[in-house]
């Protein structure tokens, strides 16, 4: 007899993120139950407990993935020589990493306040981690005496909002492409630092 | 025998909105029940019906005058004469007007996906007219030859989510003064209109 999808032990795992992801981003953290993640994924609760010891593990375990995946997909990019490009490459690898991951991004800035202090603490210093990459590059440019910014820290947040605006309204069959979204956003960016 | 605050029905309506704002923004729309939220104001579960028909009433209530308040603050200030100047006074009014109501900004923007089609259809509305405004001032600019910008719309949207960044990390007791917060974003701002 064939075995069915949920019976394997290292897909089970991946779909339970996949459900709590989906949950998560639908209804809140604190609206979701561990019974209906497993429900989800077609087990009954007490076997979910197999995987994860808790609903706080899951999503710090959630947050982590999508932090990390973050940081090395942009150790992963062509940075270029100059901090114009590298600046360049941020904007359009955060806009294009991020749309492909909207439910982890709204989870990643909307369930902070559910974290409790050690998982908090994890994802914050990988979120500063992340930071200071743009923070790296602006101060980099402003030392080439490339771009004009005032505070780096404070610009580099700036950066990063501007550029996840596009999340919440960006639609794949809309009048522009992820392209001329992500262009038009590099082109404010660059002015942004003065160049 | 002096009547206690709960009793007069007309501050029950602003508590039962401000205990409401609390709890959504701290646990998610969805995870607050009324019961929680007739307890936050010391009233029985069945008597808070006299004052909303249900929770999701008093979602879009919270909305619709967070975003009313917006328009009639906006309305108040003083724009200036020319583009530069009402581009000035959009961006540090936007800041100043909503980090002085985080809690309704965080629910304004993370709980739309809670709300039913007509809500989210008088919500929209306000926020396209606020964001009108904004757009407004671009395209004035642009017109009279001093905004760079391509897309309005876009631009404004980018302007408001930079603006909107600071309230994930302003803190009174920090480093920089809200003044000094608003003068950079300011900055930001007009260099991203490539002024």
């Amino acid at each position: 007899m064939a075995r069915t999808q949920g019976s394997h032990s290292e897909t089970t795992g991946p779909r339970i993120r996949a459900a709590a992801e989906t949950l998560f981003a639908r209804h809140g953290y604190a609206a979701v139950s561990m019974r209906q993640i497993a429900g989800a994924v077609g087990l009954q609760a007490g076997a979910l407990y197999n995987y994860t010891p808790d609903k706080q593990s899951l999503l710090v375990d959630l947050m982590q993935r999508h932090m990390e995946a973050l940081m090395g997909a942009w150790a992963q990019e062509v940075q270029g020589d100059t901090a114009l490009a590298a600046l360049e490459a941020f904007a359009r690898f955060h806009i294009r990493f991020n749309l492909a991951r909207r439910d982890a991004v709204f989870i990643a800035y909307n369930e902070l306040r559910n974290l409790e202090p050690e998982g908090f603490a994890q994802i914050e210093a990988l979120r500063n981690a992340y930071e200071g990459e743009l923070a790296g590059i602006l101060t980099a440019g402003r030392e080439a005496g490339l771009f004009q910014l005032e505070e780096p820290r404070v610009t580099t947040r700036a950066v990063i909002a501007l550029l996840n605006g596009v999340l919440t309204w960006y639609r794949d069959d809309g009048r522009l492409s992820l392209e001329e979204v992500e262009s038009l956003h590099w082109q404010m960016v660059r002015r942004l630092v003065g160049v």
